[in-house]
């Protein structure tokens, strides 16, 4: 019996137990294990007949870990890649990542990423003005809270760039980064996912404010003692902090964090090292791109 | 004519089109949507049935982000799910979440985790030895270098503890936190996701090595002008920069930040929040927990 496959993703025929079986189309990872990326449509039970005998291909070739990247179209493939021992390793809207590990051994499998990373800008002008919103939604609606504008980064954005990004975004104003003056970590925040917030000093490079409608009830320039001087800010030991640093900062005796770049020493990559410059004697601009 | 479902996930029935049809059992989530968390097996066509009818009600309702939770036992409803315009949020080894937005306006639906985070130990005893492994597997392996002990943080775990559990289980030596000295971030490092690294100095509080087998060719102490000396050492900025934040931290030159326990100010969730505590003359372990 010859089970016609999708040519695009065979590789080449192979004899298992007097059954020709299309094997699936495979590139080797960095790590002993092999990746498949689905792209076309295939019929669910012969893709089940091809996957049972890639495993058992892999198997004897010593592979470790076995990878399927099924797109979102290709939704009808999951079940026969978890009847054969795959688990879900992390997904993205247009796609899901299955993993195996093939010998019988503990895994070393990647952990998925795990923190979502926000952004706060703590934003003052020559007048002692900070520059503080009111969110339409969320758990601070209607409690009248004049807050620092606040966001998450995006996907392979920096730390530095995001926050200028969302202070534009919800205020319309041009800023400069500064510093990392803090950063906070908190677990279970989102669907057991854990989050890491980083407070940032910028400083404004205009003036006028044209808040987001979206999401920005109100946005202002408003005298710091009259932020620190609101109920909620004084209540919360979190707020609190965060009004002492960045009012430390300003008045010059405390030093966070600035980025300076460096790649990483064997990948290559580049990335974006944040250390306290003022107390390395490094000119705080120096090598940040 | 009457579909028949699993009876614990029905809510109550309800007549759509002359069809009498179970809807899907759903709990109201905070920001105006609902989540449905499936647990025991359904027919696929019937499950396809009741979540049309659940999500013409839901329309009705007003709801705005749907959230279906799909045990990898269940792999078979996916299918259905993606059909009815479902798209993948994100996936851990035992399930699939779903999202959808109801609306005909732009969706609000929170991102996913889009960051690992690593941590890296700085050990440096009272004869000026730092505490350096040499490992088995990975992009080092083979090129001779001693490096400083590194590892992931687990899910929920803070990276004050994840860097003590690190350098306890590669070297079987107990330290104690110091401070974050410096942290990284870089972008693309495995499947388009992100990393963040942080480099901690500990104090040692135990000498003996015992090398972790699985991982770790060799560990010992050596003399920090022996590890500076390394070739690759020498040539890898990143490297460098270490080296020299740490050997400034311990000449007292360098203040990094430590962590000061902090509540969130409104969903009452416990975190550290990391600053540089010595400009603001606190007392370094004050409100650590």
């Amino acid at each position: 019996m010859s089970i016609l496959v999708n040519q695009s993703s065979v590789l080449g025929p192979e004899l298992t137990d007097d059954v020709e079986v299309a094997l699936l189309s495979a590139v080797d990872d960095d790590h002993g294990g092999v990746i498949v990326e689905l792209k076309e449509p295939m019929d669910p039970a012969a893709f089940h007949t091809s996957l049972r005998a890639s495993i058992s291909n892999w198997k004897k070739q010593g592979i470790k870990g076995a990878w399927i990247k099924l797109p979102i179209q290709l939704a009808n493939l999951v079940e026969a890649c978890v009847k054969e021992g795959f688990w879900y390793h992390h997904a993205e809207p247009s796609y899901l990542m299955l993993v195996c590990w093939l010998p019988n051994t503990e895994h070393t499998i990647p952990v998925n990423a795990s923190h979502r990373v926000g952004v706060g800008a703590f934003v003052m002008n020559d007048k002692r003005e900070v520059l503080v919103v009111q969110e339409k939604n969320g758990i601070l609606r209607g409690l009248g809270l004049w807050k620092f504008p606040t966001g998450v980064v995006e996907q392979g954005e920096d730390i530095h760039a995001g926050v200028i990004r969302e202070v534009k975004e919800e205020t319309g104003v041009d800023t400069e980064f500064i510093e990392v003056l803090a950063f906070r970590q908190s677990h279970k925040s989102f669907f057991g996912k854990s989050d890491l917030f980083f407070v940032c000093m910028l400083r404004p490079l205009s003036h006028d404010i044209y808040p987001q409608e979206l999401e920005i009830e109100a946005a202002q320039w408003m005298p710091v003692e009259e932020y620190a001087a609101q109920p909620l800010v004084q209540k919360h030991e979190l707020l609190k902090y965060i009004l002492d640093v960045g009012m430390a900062k300003i008045d010059k005796s405390y030093s966070g964090f600035s980025p300076v770049s460096a790649k990483a020493p064997f990948s290559g990559s580049q990335g974006h090292l944040y250390l306290n410059s003022r107390d390395l004697n490094l000119p705080r601009t120096v090598n940040m791109s």
